[in-house]
């Protein structure tokens, strides 16, 4: 069994953390910089019997721990992340994470991508970021089906999801309970936004090899149309219950990709792809796929694929 | 670009044909042993202008080209195929083969399985049965989408296909057009059937780490409640119109797979996937994945890839 180092104790993180030991995973070492968290017991953060692996602090201690791969799930920044993963890549340890610009970095990113993978190689790892969005249900999925495909005109992915049912920062981070001027000013500050839209919609030109002339992205409020709540936030009628995000893969005038993500409280959640070609697919996810849960699953399933698979930078790419 | 050569010329073999031409890709033999092509110009038998490639009678003749893969579309029979397939291995060829029982032959030819993949390896070449079904859509996909699971407790799988929309063969060996009687002989001397679904309940389990007891088949006929016909066969009311197949993979009483496979004139196509697990997915495919023009592409899209894999035996499991 492989043993790991969790870096990032958040929903996600102690999610994976309880994963891992249900299924057996060895645990070797936990990082996290919140002082609430750092210094403690994992097994008693997670609401468990202590597991007698005390948080540290900072990566730099953990490092040193004989373990195979390192989880992170901290930021969604790579320019923030990329100190840390090269510190991953230096102890020889894989790595697999949830930042978002790091499912597919080759789209906004090609400079620490090539950092990256060329570190990885050098070292005998891979490194690889991963998750349900970007990662799996607008971008992976997309090119699974596709791969059914002789020619393809157009390729839609639509997410819809319902934040009622997630975790706050989701909710926060999408403008529920904000009033319209404070959801622009969120926006124009860039801490509304769900990261990782260019991304899928780069692997999915990458993956079929259409060459785009631009990527479009545009984001806008969806404003309760009655009172709506969570355990969390309430957006009563005519604030924000969250956002509408859309990115675009233009050829010419034409969007050959187009991406949408609905994410607000109340929506009924659904995934949904369409592919115009030969032969045509729609395919339809009624619920959706649960973007924590099923985040938190993933990366778990992918860990002992990561540490077998040849050294550099994966995507999830490889995998469709 | 890949060479490659054709090892039979029915509507898949020339279909595939056909798409690599589209695409550039160099065909350098091709190979069938009806009396009606061997000797003919392939481009002429694929109704274009002549490609200068004769068709030869046997695979041996044709082995000796330069070619990176050998593409292979005859029968369903791992043991009717298996000398062949050797054949491909010792020339130092890649192999991709509709075959269904080749698709996923740990279930019913385990020690096959163990000498092609021993024998490939030896030899640096790739070996791979591939297409919708086996090989996609009731494997395949279930895996990939079982990916974003942390525990699943049933998978199923459900493909209606309207036949009257795909070939003759397909037609032919879903009893359609056959009186009940008919269709019974055919099911006892095994001419009619799908193979591949004990493949695909094998492939799952082995993904999903379950265990089986046992894996249950049956077929039963589908009767025409009204005169349904296709360009090739009529069936008229109270004939047999095709059929339904069922797998199941057992654990004791439980079927934690169940796969359902309904082949008709006059169905309306449609595939889905349920899975009961955290968190239940429930996917559907309107209109189904056409079974003969995604195979097509299926196969061609995975030429490169399989060129470019690890030698050995590779399945769909690989790409879930």
């Amino acid at each position: 069994m492989s043993g790991i180092i969790l870096f990032g104790l958040g929903e996600i993180g102690s999610g994976i953390a309880r994963l891992a030991l249900e299924r057996g995973v060895e645990i070797r070492g936990a990082v996290d910089i919140h002082p609430d968290k750092a210094g403690k017991d994992l097994g008693e953060l997670l609401g468990l019997n202590s597991l007698g692996i005390i948080v540290s602090g900072g990566l730099d201690g953990a490092l040193s721990s004989d373990a195979d791969i390192v989880v992170n799930s901290t930021i969604s920044s790579l320019e923030g992340l990329e100190p840390d993963i090269i510190k991953v890549i230096n102890a020889r340890k894989n790595l697999i994470s949830t930042c978002e610009e790091l499912a597919y970095p080759h789209a906004n990113h090609p400079e620490i991508a090539e950092r990256i993978d060329r570190l990885a190689r050098e070292n005998g790892v891979s490194v690889m970021g991963a998750g349900v969005n970007p990662g799996f249900v607008m971008d992976r999925l997309v090119l699974t089906l596709a791969g059914t495909c002789s020619s393809i005109k157009k390729a839609r992915a639509t997410r819809i999801v319902n934040t009622s049912e997630r975790r706050i920062n989701l909710q926060k981070k999408t403008g529920a309970g904000m009033s319209p001027t404070e959801f622009s000013a969120g926006l124009k500050e860039g801490r509304i936004r769900h990261v990782g839209l260019p991304e899928s919609v780069r692997m999915i030109a990458d993956g079929l090899g259409i060459r785009l002339d631009e990527i479009r992205e545009s984001t806008e409020p969806v404003i309760a149309e009655e009172d709506v709540e969570s355990s969390h936030i309430k957006a009563e009628k005519g604030m924000i219950s969250g956002l509408k995000q859309v990115a675009l893969g233009m050829k010419g005038n034409e969007p050959v990709i187009a991406l949408e993500l609905h994410m607000y409280m109340g929506a009924e959640s659904c995934d949904s792809i369409q592919i115009e070609g030969t032969p045509d697919i729609s395919m339809k996810i009624n619920g959706g796929i649960h973007g924590d849960v099923a985040t938190v699953a993933l990366i778990t399933n992918l860990i002992p694929r990561v540490i077998d698979a040849k050294p550099g930078l994966l995507t999830a790419r490889d995998f469709a």
